[in-house]
């Protein structure tokens, strides 16, 4: 058994940062906790010049990746230096040689967690992503240890700090989306080039993780119905309100009858729901199981010493491994087959605002269209447009599939009584159905 | 290595039969998870002949202790029969057997968890209780691995079901403590003998637990201050929301300086609080960490099957553990010493309700009294009182030691200006201070 462990750093951004600060800052809780200490031995750094905020050996840093890959004392690698290829060749090259690896990287275990997990397992090493969702919330490891004897039936997640942001001052302040923007870039929630949060590309990412793990089953970031942003009309905030909803971008992901579906769009979720809680940059991912019922995880979706934490509780993780000679088990096997659901079985209430004629029988007209669908309502509101002769109608459905609505939607535009089809959202309930 | 795990259950109430309906819905997950099945061989009762809902053969019963705690085929024993000093004698003599013990325990783990996880360190057993807090809520877990790396600064919990059913039902119908706690009784959320939840006591016992595992230090019943829901009067609701607070029964731990505080009473909350969404029967724990910030945790925090899924998460991290031979860890060793926080140690915002005779200079007497007491103001409410030349005055501190405002306190009452001193709390803010 050693007596210190040393790890290797890829990246020293953000979140290598905050890693190297909190091993230092906790080292006598470490040697407590595993009955020895962790150091940083080599980190692979872009530029050696660079100023930096952390205290390291400048013989510590390296721009050759071979020196942290092959360097016989180091066991664990950590790998925060982001983007996609050139992570997986390191991380593959870690197994070859035998080393167990913890990232942070979202992106590349939505798109290779599957064969990334092979080869750990086939190098009984262990692979471990605590960081990728919700920052330093441990809600991988609640899926993974905590609810193991359930059966989880839906998983629903603010996953992305960003548009959390956005959509709070937008709901909370009453400014548009391009100035709610701008405030989550001025404070550094969103990036210069916001594409991937607004879009909701990074919060299906998240959501493929998290199906992958709830479900035991393979989902492929292709198989995400994703609808972002950027084209929330503020109007709709206020008809929210008016129905006791607030509207929040959610990860959905669901598993029934052998039938998975993965979805990431603005929903309208009732003020009841404690999802409708979780505001500006927190996450919070919301799990339904059949014996537990609902359970909810709340923290830091980002932030350079919050995800530290989590990458930190994998090292512990991966150590106590080594300790016990048991490394090479991973989060997750997928072990399950689903298919993926047509839109005839996924089933969701849904909003939808029509900009309507105000003549006689227009109402009724439309009516008729979704009892003929076989679509019932849970709440209507009616009222006077702005535009000349002109009324919104605005509908919350009962439960229906997606198929049957956006059936309607289509024969809905293609009704003379209805001027357009302003929007349509997915609703949730308060979470006690 | 075995092919099978027996388990012996202790008990056959509604946890119990939970565990014995989760293990036998679930044998395909668990052969997945674990390589093989799980059965329970001999179950504890004390009514052979009662009739129960869940498919056992009869020679599995037995209303001898000892057919359960000495069968050799038998490696984790599940305590669920409640009580403390019978149970305590089933757990000691379980790990003088070698028998590993998961427990849903909270009251005997609360007053003998350091012993009990002493005589299973001694044996090399492994001893568990993620249902003693919160139900299916996985929040132990949560501390002691996925925040294994952070310093707990603070724990505020909402942990006792009861309670904040009854608290939910005062605030949002504005019936009375009494109408409340009935309508609880008749739906099974308080037994006919309320005391323990409605005086604080369960939630305290938790909060111990809580305690021990955030701090890794020890913490005993009788530390904690504890104040019960009896004696609310529906008028605070009122200024509650007037002030933008609601009422929440707290669990609150902090550790800070060497200094160790726990508390349980009725608090108002930030409505911006994650917690202050937590309603009816459900449970909730928030955690303030050095490095994350804070997280929460929620969830159901009883019910059958929900507590069963904790407990069963227990069983299969001992079976885990037998199958890597490293038993005996356990959730925690105390292992830092911490004092308990004198009054002038202990920090919080604080409300106070006072009658005050509605005379020119009233104001400025208390005034004078805080300010004496360097005490300042975030909120002043005075508003008439129905009672004739008396107003009502509402105040809400600065952050004061609990000595300072126990003190002022004491004085107020002693002001000719003040009729009496009607309630008082301690305040929370909205989690982002």
């Amino acid at each position: 058994m050693k007596n210190n462990v040393s790890i290797g750093l890829l990246g020293l951004g953000v979140v290598g940062s905050g890693v190297v600060k909190l091993i230092e800052n906790r080292q006598e809780e470490l040697v407590n906790q595993l009955g020895f200490g962790v150091n940083v031995k080599r980190v692979l750094v872009r530029d050696l010049e660079k100023e930096r905020d952390v205290q390291l050996a400048q013989t510590a840093l390296t721009t050759d990746p071979n020196d942290v890959l092959h360097d016989p004392d180091i066991d664990v690698i950590v790998e925060v230096m982001g983007g996609i290829e050139e992570a997986r060749q390191h991380i593959l090259e870690a197994f070859a040689t035998k080393k167990h690896v913890v990232t942070a990287n979202k992106d590349l275990i939505a798109l290779h967690g599957p064969e990334l997990q092979d080869a750990a397992n086939r190098n009984q090493c262990d692979l471990f992503y605590e960081a990728s969702v919700a920052g330093g919330t441990p809600i991988l490891r609640g899926l993974s240890d905590g609810l193991i004897s359930d059966r989880i039936q839906q998983v629903m997640g603010i996953v992305n700090g960003t548009t959390n942001y956005i959509l709070t001052k937008m709901d909370e302040d009453g400014v548009t989306y391009e100035s709610a923007l701008k405030d989550a870039q001025d404070l550094g929630f969103a990036e210069a080039d916001p594409t991937a949060d607004v879009e909701g590309l990074d919060a299906a990412r998240k959501m493929v993780i998290l199906a992958r793990l709830a479900f035991s089953t393979n989902i492929e970031l292709e198989d995400v119905e994703v609808t972002g942003i950027t084209n929330i009309a503020l109007n709709d905030f206020e008809y929210a309100k008016k129905l006791d909803y607030t509207m929040k971008l959610i990860g959905f992901a669901k598993y029934h009858d052998q039938h998975v579906e993965v979805s990431v769009q603005p929903t309208f979720i009732s003020v009841n729901h404690p999802l409708a809680a979780v505001k500006n940059e927190y996450n919070a991912v919301f799990v339904d199981g059949e014996a537990v019922g609902s359970t909810m995880f709340y923290g830091p979706g980002a932030g350079s010493m919050a995800t530290a934490t989590a990458v930190m509780s994998d090292v512990i993780a991966v150590i106590k491994n080594m300790q016990l000679g048991v490394n090479g088990k991973g989060f997750v096997k997928p072990c399950v087959d689903g298919k993926l659901a047509p839109p005839d079985q996924r089933f969701g209430q849904y909003y939808i605002r029509l900009n309507v004629k105000d003549e006689v029988g227009a109402f009724a007209t439309i009516s008729e269209l979704f009892n003929q669908m076989d679509i019932s309502f849970e709440r209507i509101l009616q009222i006077p447009s702005s535009k000349y002769e002109q009324a919104e109608v605005i509908l919350v459905t009962h439960k229906t599939t997606l198929k049957k609505f956006e059936e309607s939607k289509v024969k809905l535009e293609n009704l003379s009584v209805v001027e357009s089809v302003e929007s349509s959202y997915r609703v949730e309930g308060d979470g006690n159905e």
